[in-house]
């Protein structure tokens, strides 16, 4: 088969397992031009507007080499569903870029049903995109919308004695950076591996609590990173106390005295970090409770200009590269 | 500088670029949160479709490696641009996930440079996108805008009697491949390769000629590939008369008997391929001329179901491939 046959091969098994799956009859009304054209044609809801955001996995930097197919496709589709979430948005449409060194149909056929399975279950679709040989490379854009009156939710608003709150439980996917390459793991292990392959986008709870939320972004390159993007587009400083950092009891049996130092400083997690008002906590609250989602204060925002960090000097001295008294201006 | 260092570096660099050219105030209208946040949120015109499409280069794939950066830039968004051309869509906005093997300033530069002026020349803007650490991979998702009454040119609507209508030259692409890695180039040789690295996305000429334009696409794969793809969407035929085929002074001479062959098949001329009714012909004529660009009927569509080729055996043997008698079943 020539190479140009089996780049079409492609196209066809994508746009024919995207066909194949269930389709919500409202989403259907949205695509006016599917796959198979020049480009997709889409309805924007009225009063609705449009949220983009890409994001890439390449083979060896973003996940070890000879990684599932499977894994991959639900890792690339759900880091760009957690940039959705961080807005405030409602997933719609993605677009997929993929760059392959080869076809290999077991290998894209885990691929597609995954990536298919994960857009069906976070109710956006693919519209788009194009298969091109080269050096593994896993490209989606994803596009959402946002209500025109609720606005999106953004870095910036977060103000002086606001709650640094944030989902889940931080350090774990740094926790599974340890285990990536090893087989017969035990539960502990296996679900640190679970948390970095397969995050769960807080979608749903950031929809929910959108109208609480003064300021956030998604965990992608740690807490103290993520939040120091929060203070700067807010210009606030904060204060974390790693003593309330959630922290999972699987990281904790198997990173023991580092699990401090992940929660604080790892990334993938892509869970939420978010500014609230301490008035609006116990409506959030209430609204994590009903959808089963952990939330923990692990600070406060100030008006100083640095992020600094309490009860963490072991943790911060374990984690390398910070000033020994724990603060890191900006 | 850390490698985190270096990609925030890249960051700055493409957001300083961009927000120190020339903006139009209408479109920073339609930004609402731009690069910077966790995604941009964008105002789609009212009573306007979104059209989104994307399109990935990769190094030694689709241009040589060590190629000139500027060259990829305008090549990477233009291909990109002139998907929106195919649709009769007006672009206006663009993420780009670019995956770098490192972070060369000089290379960055000229990039960024010139993806800005050439965002600029098209009316779009860059709101988006990553930069990662890998080998040379440069995707571009673009968004433009039709009218909710004008509809988008789609590859469905071709009847038999059509005019199937060209504009520009074609084969120019496909003949510069010979000159990728020269120096030293006479002006013919020049000629051909501007046109494979700068091509022309027929953006103006779609959105002026929309309302006659039965059914289009862009031509990336070649003349009797893409018209094919019209053919089988439209469930019509066609026949190509080769004689007809606009070739350019520079092609003829730099490639001789082997031009005709490459303006049926040659690829990434990215002009468009049209569907006319002869009683629009006029009408598409007087505005191509209005805007200065070559348009030329270069055969006419059927109702049988094969692509069909007259006065090209000797072409078509050269070009190989294809059934000596010229027709291409589908």
């Amino acid at each position: 088969m020539s190479e140009l046959g089996e780049f079409e091969l492609i196209s066809r098994f994508f746009g024919l397992g995207r066909r194949s799956g269930k389709t919500n009859d409202s989403q259907s009304d949205d695509v006016l031009i599917d796959i198979g054209d020049d480009a997709a044609v889409l309805k924007i809801p009225q009063e609705q507007r449009l949220v983009v955001s890409s994001d890439t996995l390449v083979d060896g930097i973003h996940f070890p080499k000879n990684s599932p197919s499977a894994l991959i496709a639900q890792r690339a589709l759900r880091v760009n569903l957690s940039d959705m979430a961080a807005m405030g948005a409602t997933p719609r449409w993605f677009t997929l870029a993929l760059t392959l060194p080869e076809v290999n149909e077991s290998w894209l056929s885990d691929f597609s049903e995954a990536l298919h399975a994960d857009a069906e279950l976070f109710g956006c679709r693919l519209v788009g995109g194009d298969t091109t040989r080269g050096p593994l490379n896993i490209g989606i854009q994803i596009m959402g919308t946002v209500d025109n009156e609720l606005e999106a939710i953004t870095r910036a608003g977060a103000e002086p004695d606001d709650l640094l709150v944030v989902t889940g439980t931080l350090g774990d996917a740094a926790g599974a950076l340890d285990y990536l390459d090893s087989e017969g793991l035990d539960q502990s292990a296996a679900d640190l591996l679970r948390r970095y392959w397969i995050p769960e986008p807080r979608v749903e709870f950031a929809k929910a609590t959108q109208q609480f939320i003064r300021a956030g972004c998604d965990i992608s390159d740690g807490l103290l990173a993520d939040v120091g993007h929060i203070c700067k587009a807010s210009q606030v400083g904060v204060e974390v106390d790693a003593a309330k950092l959630p922290i999972s009891p699987s990281l904790s049996q198997c990173c023991g005295s580092s699990a401090v130092a992940k929660a604080l400083s790892g990334g993938d997690d892509y869970e939420l970090c978010l500014a609230v008002s301490p008035d609006s906590y116990e409506d959030i609250s209430a609204l994590a409770r009903e959808q089963g989602i952990l939330i923990t204060t692990v600070g406060r925002f100030t008006s100083a200009t640095e992020i600094s960090c309490i009860n963490a000097d072991e943790a911060l001295s374990s984690a390398g590269g910070r000033d020994s008294n724990g603060y890191q201006h900006f």
